[in-house]
């Protein structure tokens, strides 16, 4: 497997469409965020740290394995959150991209929300975005971790979450922005685009000053 | 009746014009939204459910009867939310075409102002970008009504309120965006923009913390 | 003069340019806002009534005399808003163009300062972006006007103050966006971007719900 | 030295393609801001004043010296704030680009905390986006300078600033925007998208009414 692999070159073309569409709009500034996918069982193409994600190329992608070790080119340098992404791969076949970042409203609610653990979620159509959300009805929990520079713990806690909740679309990290994730690179976008409008529409429920208490 | 039609064809390209322009201002995020133009007095042209609205094709248009049944392709799977669409066709003949958006001020809007059951405007010269609103004096009241997944309620609600108020352009439902419809794709286009815009706008007086007895 | 006269043309490209920027940031939704240059001293070029000005077009421009009143083609329909374009062109020799938009924060900022009749602004070098202001420590007051379908009147109330007040660049209608005028159609877009962006500013200020006494 | 110099030639389209894509965002309304890059050691390419951002041409960009004087052409009229950036070329020998913007979460952020004389920053991972800051956890101090009319003054303290922290990769000014630096314009670029973006989260958080003391 190397990145003139057609399933590579593949899944390159969809990362860097999905790159430049969240690139321009703002969701992944200053060389913030990373994007992979599944190639084959064993090897996931990933951004390389650095990059910015506006103006992606497909050189740009890099063939690493599910621990983040660059096979091509061998001297790559991938996303230092590459462990992240391969502890979703590896806990859960069934995930075939993962995608990562900065935008506005999910960065601000990940703080407003850190006491609570979650960003907590009803009443909002959008939720049927995610999978496994069938009514806006469904009281949704988005979990929210601690941000740490301890990218293998980071991880490990992002890996035991989806190990004990197959179901999760997503999460966000402190601070930090969301991780999304799916079956396949239009799947996972779909993810990160339902989480960021659903952050925005709380942040703007919240920016309207209504009292919980006062909230339908 | 079929897709090669002139006038499906004629309606197809209005319609990704418009989806494409609403998608990219991320009015149609994770697939939501839907878009449907009158093709005859019978049939009608609508979204195929799940595509991506900002990259809609014409091949993502299908023709349905006016229940939302599929005619062309045969096995289509219409948005699931056809029935709305199709109570208005039904109820006004008038109605030529039926566009529906999650855009963050209405969504929002419709959950602040649910329990009053209207956003009510008055002193906007932008109302009089809806059809039969002739002076910014005006009081004109946007319905909102409850969400639910049962879509065939829905769109009785819909279609009786369309009955009873004939002028109307258009409604919320809560937590859930903008229905818009006009007698072509270019005036349900000026209706949604109208209402979005409308809703920004009050949000935007709001998150400004004046309170309601202090505005003029 | 007509249409095809060099200087019509050459404007008009401006205008097209203007309205395309303008309506792709969503500063003239639904058909809102309205654009014209001089064409010689008599006679201007002007948005029609209605069009969509994110798409506009050479062809979407008439010539109008200063009345606003139809020159080519003889059955156009300018501008509702053409005679208070002509009150400025009248009143101001030095004005070239005209640009009304319905941008969201000078629209909001245009009813929460109503009862003061002004935006005033102090301590932004934004400010330099408006002819004659020289220094961000200028107190420069940007007059509301009080909405009215009566154009004619409206027409006065605008024309009276450049006359009393031949510095201004600008002026608010409430609940109606901003109209800018300038030597040129580039001033006058400056002053429309400038404008905007100060209440954009001025607006975040307030959401940020800074007492005024605490306010630097 | 003079214009047709490949060095220069080289920068100006990454001056212009930052321009245009800061521009683009709506951070150089009206004219405002301004770019350069060092050509060698005691030349530099600057926007030249009065240009529209948005859409900068390469023959907007002007060769001059570190006081600003025209190079070439001779009588060209470089940005007003040329001797600001000349100061930053002056004082590191290491700074190879200096942006500025008139972004509006970082023009209203040095507003709301003028008085503090900094925006202080902890817990987002985006403080990496800045040259220097290798955790969340760090706690950042973005300096905000007050503004005046007297550039040299105004470069001074700038420049002196930059001599006691060489790490620091930018700078507010009140009122005014960001002043951004680095190695190259790509560096430079980098830090003016984590800047505005920060402070975007910053005012967000302020918008959504959390008291200080309850913030995490």
């Amino acid at each position: 497997m190397n990145r003139r692999d057609k399933a590579f070159v593949a899944v390159a073309a969809e990362l860097v469409e999905a790159a430049r569409l969240f690139g321009g709009r703002g969701w992944a500034l200053a060389t913030s965020g990373n994007f992979s996918a599944r190639v084959g069982e064993r090897a996931v193409a990933i951004t390389r740290s650095g990059c910015d994600k506006q103006q992606l190329l497909p050189d740009d992608l890099v063939l690493v394995n599910l621990d983040g070790g660059a096979l091509d080119p061998p001297d790559a340098r991938p996303s230092a959150e590459a462990a992240i992404h391969g502890q979703l791969y590896r806990r859960r076949v069934s995930v075939g991209a993962v995608l990562h970042v900065h935008s506005p409203a999910a960065t601000v609610m990940s703080r407003l929300c850190e006491p609570e653990g979650a960003v907590v979620l009803s009443g909002w159509e959008m939720q049927k975005g995610l999978a496994g959300v069938l009514t806006h009805e469904q009281i949704v929990r988005i979990p929210i971790f601690g941000n740490t520079q301890d990218v293998a713990s980071l991880a490990a806690v992002v890996g035991d979450h989806v190990t004990a909740h197959p179901e999760h679309p997503g999460c966000l990290i402190a601070g930090h922005g969301i991780y999304g994730w799916g079956a396949s690179v239009t799947e996972a976008r779909c993810h990160i685009e339902a989480l960021e409008f659903l952050c925005e529409c709380e942040w703007r429920l919240r920016a309207a000053a209504v009292p919980d208490g006062d909230r339908k």
